[in-house]
């Protein structure tokens, strides 16, 4: 039996609670594919790149980690590569629904392929990326949502932005 | 006492699920309006003639359903029809907030108003006409999820769409 | 087509809330059953036929609405009735999920039933007839949870059981 | 001990629902300041200084109620007020998870404000400002939802958008 | 205008999560009663005396709480003292429903008692008194669930019980 | 790095949903231990042993699942078992919270236990042990919820606890 994994998300930008997922789904499989979607509902503030990037310099330390990019259907990017499990953070807030509808419909269009959910620590349970992008242009502190070269990304696009919109 | 209902929405496109409420609400009802939206909050994928063309083609061999477009408000198009039930899919995934709140504002704009709720079949309760679309657009299939008109449709106004954004 | 419900419960005792829902489906159905069971999970403070003679006297003025008892599995009961239709209050709080379990379990035992939900008015959406009991019995006043013959039958119910268990 | 609080929204218009936390937290505290946020997720449909002018009208006869606008981080603006405790109104429906979510990243980048939640009445526990632009816009009365100055606002601002969109 | 407030519960034990909520609200209000019910649902597993004993130990320090004990209603109780004002924690699991619905039913008993909710630190906020029973039951370390004194108390109230019931 | 699991419980009778997530975590991990718990909330229909014979029987013909009975708390038997995943089927209904509550508190006890969630399949995720118990005791069909050996011994159980009681 292969012990492989996929993380899949839009990491726009990536959080200490993505962080958390991680380390936690890497103690668990042989090896963890971090993969970034390339579509989005809402236009990213980030490109696939820079949040690739971005990921990148905060798991290079974890030696079972990779990251990808993929465009299309999760689950065509999963059976491509051969891997049928898929992990998710359940949040304790506002998560629950969103994730058993992606998780069933997932199931679905793919029924060998089985969801894992993971509780990230509670500290970090509460903020997405939504949260972060939101109080970093208000000009709030971010360090205690984000790894640190998430917040010089973060703070460097929106000091360009705020240029750009005057 | 006449026992007449009606089944409104947006419908962008019907989906199993919708047509699973239809079908219920048939049977209890001696006749059944489906009654589809032109406003909707967001720009639909189809223009209302469309999703009632749709809609009609789908329900054609239930002798008691109808469909029907509106505008404006629900419950003066209802008052107009001399119809005092409204018919609603409860889907066990994050339906019931949004839900109550729209039959609560229903009921204070028209007291005599009452809405019904069913519940679908589990196995169409998880998903939307939003996860059909989404799922459309990047490539997947979705016999699972709309009756075969609608996925015709949708397949046609998807690939037009991709030239037109060529 | 037939147009008949059943309302079924404990009503250990009947509420406001349950009033409400009595009246909003006796002005949509025929013929309305108010169907008051025999078994219930706890001890239930009042008998069955107390409840019954309860509800009786608070329902007596709606002509379509019948009162009974039945024992055993609901579903039975309504299809030895030939009803098909049940119907149940769902109040805002807490009842969604068990409301949901209930009728799904219900349509796998006897899938031609179909478990119609009807709003409550807000004002009675907090409470049910356990909250009713514990009031009652810290000595509060229930005029504004129960039908006055209610009142009378728990005030006695508990001056009652308070003498005894002296 | 000070006892100032701050009650801080969009108020896009002002709704009944948020008078009933204003009233119930001007009894609790010795000064509530009505914050109306200038930066909002959407554009606004009136500008701040609409918003708060309609606002204090509403309040004029509450002698301890401010109104004021504020830009950027509310735990900032708090702060520079010398204020600590933050009042929410906690609709039934829908509020619970947002509200949580917000007072914990709050809390996370002021550890010293507390978010206190109110209930308002459960006839305004329903609905938002959301829902009343939506039935003004629909043509519906909105008399239930709005303070009167807030409805002529209201009017106004739809019949004007109604003539510049033609 | 008064700035009293009191905090109820059965507190059978008192953890880390009520004690959160006591120094929170203790900086808030003047003036705070801890407030012990005597009557619960279930059988407590402490007295009512040895409940407040435990809370008075833990409490010890801050000058302007109080603990107390109260029988009947607690609107009751409060209307006595001359406070309207009751406070809650509000845990981020399970409570939402249960402490919304005593509020309303606070409300219906006493119109003018207003009930506010408190965020407990999220490291308190997914266990209650029942957990740190099942888990001292269960010979588990409590020390991260409750203060010291009462895990002395639990500790002996459970091996005394286990010899009883040898 | 082992990939060995533990999915424990009560199994008070074991059901398809229970079966369900067996089968699931028996493709995702190469061992996997059905742990029943000896001591339960509330006294069980059916002893530690009958729960695990009939477990057995069921899970016979899977070769990588166990059966075991385990007492006092989870965590300890895990880490007695060598074992840091502990999985659990996250039912669509209600158990999400209570779910949540135990991997937290389970978290807390032993920091490097890990919870993981799996998605039984819909038909299955809204009945639990309890319906089960409850449909048998009012004389239903239980065959749609529970494997044959299951339901032949629940029926034993409950002819032979009516003639006790008799």
């Amino acid at each position: 039996m292969k012990h492989d994994a996929i993380y899949a998300g839009t990491f726009d930008p990536m959080t200490y609670g993505h962080l958390d997922v991680i380390e936690r789904a890497s103690l668990i499989f042989d090896r963890l594919i971090v993969a970034i979607a390339i579509s989005t509902p809402k236009t990213p503030l980030f490109s696939a790149e820079e949040r690739a990037a971005m990921t990148r310099d905060v798991v290079e330390d974890m030696d079972n980690v990779e990251v990808d990019i993929f465009d299309g259907l999760l689950v065509d990017y999963a059976r491509a590569k051969g891997i049928h499990v898929l992990v998710r953070g359940l949040r304790a807030f506002s998560d629950f629904e969103f994730e058993f509808q992606m998780a069933l419909t997932n199931r679905k269009l793919a029924p060998d392929m089985e969801t894992l959910f993971l509780m990230p620590k509670e500290d970090y349970s509460y903020f997405g990326s939504n949260t972060v992008r939101e109080v970093a242009e208000l000009g709030g502190r971010i360090d205690c949502f984000v790894p640190s070269p998430v917040r010089a990304a973060l703070q460097e696009k929106i000091s360009k932005g705020s240029l750009e919109s005057t």
